[in-house]
């Protein structure tokens, strides 16, 4: 004779809520301010890269026809018609028995097609070389348009920018580049047992700590933080500060209301708030079933569980994966690391379990040892460097089962 | 009949020189801004982590053995004392038969040792409820000290602060937090073929990839970059510039002298600096070879590869422990992750190569599949998500070798 509190609902189905929610608008931002940004339009290449042929190593640029039948023990012969200086346009050309000095990133001289490496040459004197070697034409050059065409798209929108797609965009001259703004995220904590960090609290309360961890995770996510501090679990004051929340941010989350007073506290601030819907009131996790998401305008609103692994563990699973899709991320790069599991681990059929595990080589082989303890001690979420999802229709994993780390 | 152009040094010996560079100082800052910096000090635990038995359920408190026998066939009954407002110290204590109403995080009164969940109660009347389940001392419960006891080491120094452990930091109190600074790194590009990236580089001519890729890099390690623009090729001017960059930061970073002339240059400038010892000129690693470090004072002072794909690895590779090392880091838990390797792939023994590779889920598998094209090219490395490092006393790797992939 248990009784159902909430309806919960499906992972994945509170994972399409999604698409209702709308980008944050771009903006603007100096190159030097690109990595780790999202970018907001295609890139679209407007020139060769290279423009012209470029050696990549230093040498002599030759007709790689000149260098057929050379080797060590028959070295070939060729003059040098001069020096190329670094950036310069050669301005004399190449032909059959010739050759030029060129240095790392030099511009090719017409009729060359190949750099022959210093290495494998010996001056003769200030106006002729031996050769060592037979070479291929585009051997140690770097071919007109090898790197990137013309018209090409360089990088997509969507896309997270890391250094050597900044690297990329300089190389094309964007000084100037069009990215998704940081969604500004705003943190309410509730709960009458609460007390400020800077407080010593007294028995029976706890301090802040799901303010400081949930700023945390918006940052490595992405975003902005903005803590609205600790709200009394009242209708009126926590009403107030929601209203203000969702007037000036992309999206909320409260936390610290896992016991059913304050959950349909929140739930009835929510309710009341102007233009709201309750989408989901309970997803089918644990730890952190008593989730709650509402629509509010086009702010998604999180009402997180009390318990920092809880609220941790949701963050990582659900809203994360709804601050990328405002964020305009289209294509995510980041992977699930593959490991062993060390030992088996039971699990509730009909909702999907999260297990904080600690990676570690053993063998040479890179394993998952499932952290022990309650999920309401915060140490565990400080020794483990991921956690492993056992699906719903799962009762468990054995030892040596291959499983997918999500890093946290 | 080969040259030697620089007797190169075996990358583990490079990486030993770490140790003759100085940490960083340390600086106080606020909680808010500890996500992603290095401490700089133990953390120890000053009080008990809860300092009082808190529930983690909706339910009655009770002692464990008022419940024994309990079933849904078979249910028990007990008397309700009291309910336990959120955040207050219980002014009641709790008899075999007993029980008090309790919220999630609340505090357990004397003689309770345990929580009922509400699902397994039905209320009889105000002062008596039903319950249908046998339940054990300590469940649902968090008891005094156990997710930390006072006393205990709750962060390391050396230790990088993610959400979780700045949550922990909160729940101890500490609004300042002492870490390590963020280390300034000098960035500086020479080359006569390269332009500022506003310019349109004319024929023979390339813009400064190197500058916004290496900040991006130094940035994602933690380090705040100062670039110092595009020096000529020319001794004074970049005594000139290295000289205030040594002078103004914590490690400098030099690139595009891949040309041994260049390399030659960067060779007389950092020897002539004061208190300069050159310490490797060539590491056997490919790509980045030509790569230069001195020790100037206390500054680490890279000549990196002109080629942006060499200069990425060679960060990746050498840099960024260094710039760890710098930052206090002493304990890390960036983790290669292991692929499968889609196809052979060739290298030469007596170095250690580094592959590109793009990470792809193939039948339930994480493969990585080598990225074709030659290194100069840097669409190699956009196309990249990380590199497989190839030992110098291995010939090359078959396809479906097991390999670990360092992310880039």
């Amino acid at each position: 004779m248990t009784k159902e509190f909430f309806k919960v609902t499906d992972l994945n189905k509170v994972l399409e809520y999604r698409r209702i929610f709308s980008k944050v608008t771009a903006e603007d931002v100096d190159i030097s301010e690109t990595t780790g940004r999202i970018l907001a339009k295609d890139i679209i290449s407007d020139t060769d890269l290279p423009d012209f042929m470029r050696t990549t190593m230093d040498g002599y640029a030759i007709s790689a026809s000149s260098s057929y039948g050379a080797t060590e023990a028959n070295p070939g012969w060729l003059t040098i018609k001069g020096a190329i200086a670094m950036g310069d346009i050669p301005s004399f050309r190449i032909g059959p028995g010739e050759s030029a000095r060129i240095a790392t990133g030099g511009m090719l001289p017409q009729g060359a097609d190949s750099v022959m490496m210093i290495e494998h040459t010996e001056p003769v004197d200030e106006h002729s070389v031996e050769i060592y070697k037979s070479i291929a034409p585009g051997q140690h050059v770097i071919d007109i348009g090898e790197d990137f065409r013309k018209g090409e798209i360089l990088l997509c929108c969507g896309q997270r920018i890391r250094a050597q797609e900044t690297g990329l965009l300089a190389a094309f001259g964007k000084q100037n580049v069009l990215v998704y703004r940081k969604p500004k995220i705003a943190i309410i904590s509730t709960g009458d047992e609460v007390v400020p960090i800077d407080h010593t609290p007294g028995l029976g309360k706890i301090r802040d700590i799901n303010t400081y961890t949930l700023a945390g995770l918006v940052k490595e996510a992405g975003g902005i933080p903005h803590s609205y501090g600790i709200i009394p679990d009242v209708y009126d004051a926590l009403y107030q500060s929601c209203r203000q929340a969702v007037e000036a941010s992309d999206m909320v989350l409260i936390s610290g209301g896992s016991s059913v007073g304050v959950r349909d506290l929140t739930i009835d601030v929510l309710a009341s708030l102007p233009d709201a819907k309750i989408l989901v009131h309970g997803i089918s996790i644990s730890p952190g079933k008593p989730t709650i998401l509402a629509k509010v305008g086009n702010c998604a609103f999180w009402g997180l569980p009390g318990h920092v692994v809880s609220a941790m563990v949701v963050f990582s699973v659900v809203v994360k994966p709804f601050i990328e899709h405002i964020c305009g991320l289209a294509v995510s790069r980041e992977v699930k690391i593959p490991a062993i599991l060390t030992r088996n681990i039971a699990s509730v059929h009909g909702r999907t379990d999260y297990v904080r595990v600690r990676l570690l080589e053993k063998d040479g082989k890179l394993c998952a040892e499932p952290i022990l303890g309650k999920s309401g001690l915060i140490n565990t979420m400080v020794k483990a460097d991921g956690l492993i999802e056992i699906d719903m229709n799962t009762e468990g994993l054995y030892q040596g089962a291959e499983v997918w780390v999500i890093p946290v």
